[in-house]
């Protein structure tokens, strides 16, 4: 059985792996655009921010491995079309190709600022190794940098160019870092370390130009014009469903594929996995996209094992996410205070400011935790963070709560390690919890 | 209501605030036998490996903040007998005091080692604050040194030791580091720092004597003899219940004090907690006792609250555990694969060896996780890990999976975060589980 798997990012590399590991006999062939295959693209601002010293090192496995596990990449190639009756795609190059079972792993593309000027050179697009190493030498020339939207990306290319030494302006129409996840006493921190860096926020300010000709020279904003020599566009990431919708697959409110919980789309022999699809979000029963490489990984795996003939689901997601901002690691798990009061969801919340290690031990940071409950049943729905360390591994804990009830009762009389180098006597998501407890009298 | 209470260290100190809390009308007294309150015991060994500047960094509270508090300390005092009949204690220097509730406190000692040679000078039990500062400064002097039991407190003393640059040598009756509690696959990477370290361990060796005419010249060991200048005698914590004992209070299996969920004793008016109780283990139902200094403040918090007229339940333990250990983090929860053999609990498991960052992210380490589950319901019963980092967060999840729970199913689909700098693709939890689910077949 054929299996054809378009993409080769973290969803259609999955795929590959599943497919293999669903039956070792099945034929699989994976098509990307790009000169490459398995790098961690979500390291690129690292690079240009110089704590990596090589774009080498972001690469995961040499193309001898594919070549080893049997699966046949074909690089640098554009799939033009997919016919579903027929069964084929239609590759530049190589004409009309044909699969048992197909993988959509088609990814993402940048949402349009819908702006004039965007056309210029001097736009850079973060998503393309080859083209990141190009721009890293560009940046070696920047005087004045403008990040349009600090978004997650948007949070770590400023970051990397204010390391770098250039001027870095944020423009961005929400009122703080993050404004469509994060809440704004969760990234002040972050905030305030790039403004000690010499970052020069521009929130509530909307993008209506890209200005210059031939090559960028600066931006038009609602507050006035910026001058630049490099442009990020880091704009929300949108579903690269061009093909999908043009072949009929249908597709949800946010552009995403519609999948099952095996990752099948509405037509027999057809999976997809990764930024091009919608998943639900455990909580709010929402469709969600656009989520992480760990997210679109795992969806890979299970659309090609599915796909190779195996049988495995994929749960509803409740997002943990974390990242290093500025010098803070914030993160979460679902939802924040903002989202929750803007989607009408009931909760209570608690916070609590604590700390990751023992008062005295040398290099405690603090950690800042906010938990948000079901008003009745006291489950825990949401949580944000802010700290110096820890916090990947609370948010990835604090999801699992989320998803098995785990009540802020729970969290509240929860155990804890303490030990001077490594944790301190109290926890700070157990103070949070009994924070909230005590805010509905039920401390 | 009078609320007398015994012993000053954790358990105490939080007794104390807990029945405060419970009324602010309270009167609270508290009896310690040493000069000081509220500092953290736990960080003597880093000040004695420099790692922390200053004994005077390990106080929480200035004395003045437990005035104000209205609690009312008497220090250095000793209690020598507690009457339950005339509801009074002993107390050298003021006679007899009388009580309407008591919470005893008295903490632990550790086990007399039991061979000739005890009463010399240069066997250091560490323990109190104003002592460690005398031993600190003796410490300058001595050449070698050895660490009787690589016991919790032994771990850290070997590695301050060898720190501080003193010959250190290690003997312990086990075959390997904290061989009552840790499997020896995750301290095998302690001892392998430690012998980089020059440290020289000497396991499945007994302690037959201490060897000296008035100070310390050695020991004698079933492996030979050892000279040292100094001996630190690192045993296990008994419970210090001489005072209980000699009331008619009633002492479990293994030697503390029996206490209900609200840390209630079987006599009315009288309540304990810290280490010289023992508390039931969630998952094996044996008793526990000698826990953490987390643990003692949680339980003497619900002790004092209860002793105060209030009502707080105090739930059964799954015992997170960790450790910064030469230059790891190891830790668990409940229990390992060692325990649960030697305990006979049926049980499956899996291993992972993942990392805690992006593989090329700067300050990335290794992380091992070893989970067992129950082998009908695949619940989550016990885990070890050693690793760089994220330990004490993990340990305090996976100990409120194992009370809550939470399958290796569960864990094997997690969600994590994956952002470079900050946590890796795979989770190495998620991974350990697929492995448990994998060994049994149900990957």
């Amino acid at each position: 059985m054929k299996t054809v798997i378009i993409g080769g990012g973290a969803a259609g590399t999955g795929a590959a792996g599943g497919a293999k590991a669903a039956n070792p006999q099945n034929e699989v062939v994976v098509y990307t655009s790009f000169e490459d295959i398995a790098y961690s693209p979500c390291g690129i601002p690292f690079v240009h921010g110089k704590e990596i010293d090589s774009f080498q090192r972001l690469f995961l496995a040499a193309k001898e491995d594919y070549v080893r596990a049997g699966i046949d990449i074909h690089y640098s190639t554009t799939v033009t079309g997919i016919d579903l009756n027929a069964k084929t795609i239609q590759v530049t190059g190589e004409g009309t190709v044909t699969w048992d079972r197909l993988v959509i792993a088609t990814g993402f593309e940048y949402a349009d600022p819908g702006v004039p000027g965007g056309d210029l050179d001097g736009l850079y697009y973060v998503k393309d190794i080859r083209a990141a190493e190009q721009w890293d030498k560009r940046l070696d020339d920047v005087k004045r940098a403008v990040v349009v939207e600090a978004s997650p990306l948007g949070v770590e290319m400023i970051t990397a160019l204010a390391h770098r030494g250039i001027e870095t302006h944020v423009v961005d129409p929400n009122p703080w870092t993050l404004g469509d996840t994060a809440d704004p006493d969760i990234v002040a921190p972050v905030e305030k370390d790039w403004t000690d860096m010499g970052v020069q926020l521009h929130f509530n300010t909307k993008l209506e130009a890209f200005l210059g000709t031939g090559s960028v020279t600066g931006v038009r904003t609602s507050g006035g014009d910026l001058p630049a020599d490099l442009v990020v566009v880091a704009t929300h990431k949108r579903p690269n469903n061009t093909l999908a919708a043009a072949a009929g697959i249908k597709l949800g409110s946010t552009g995403g594929i519609i999948v099952g919980n095996d990752m099948a789309t509405y037509v027999a022999g057809v999976w997809a996995a990764g930024d091009c699809i919608e998943v639900v979000h455990g909580v709010s029963q929402v469709p969600l996209q656009g989520l992480t490489g760990s997210h679109a990984y795992a969806q890979g795996k299970v659309a090609g094992f599915n796909a190779g003939g195996g049988r495995k689901v994929y749960s509803p997601v409740y997002v943990p996410w974390g990242m290093l901002a500025a010098n803070q690691m914030i993160g979460g798990v679902s939802f924040g205070e903002t989202l929750a009061v803007s989607l009408g969801i009931p909760h209570i919340m608690g916070v609590a400011n604590g700390i990751s290690r023992a008062r005295y031990y040398p290099g405690v940071q603090p950690v800042r935790v906010k938990l948000l409950g079901e008003p009745n049943s006291h489950k825990l729905i949401g949580a944000q963070m802010v700290g110096g360390e820890g916090i990947k591994e609370r948010a990835d804990f604090l999801a699992v709560c989320v998803r098995r009830g785990i009540t802020l009762e729970d969290l509240a009389t929860m155990e804890n390690v303490y030990s001077p180098a490594i944790g301190a006597l109290n926890e700070p998501i157990a103070l949070a919890a009994q924070n909230a407890l005590e805010n509905v009298g039920r401390g």
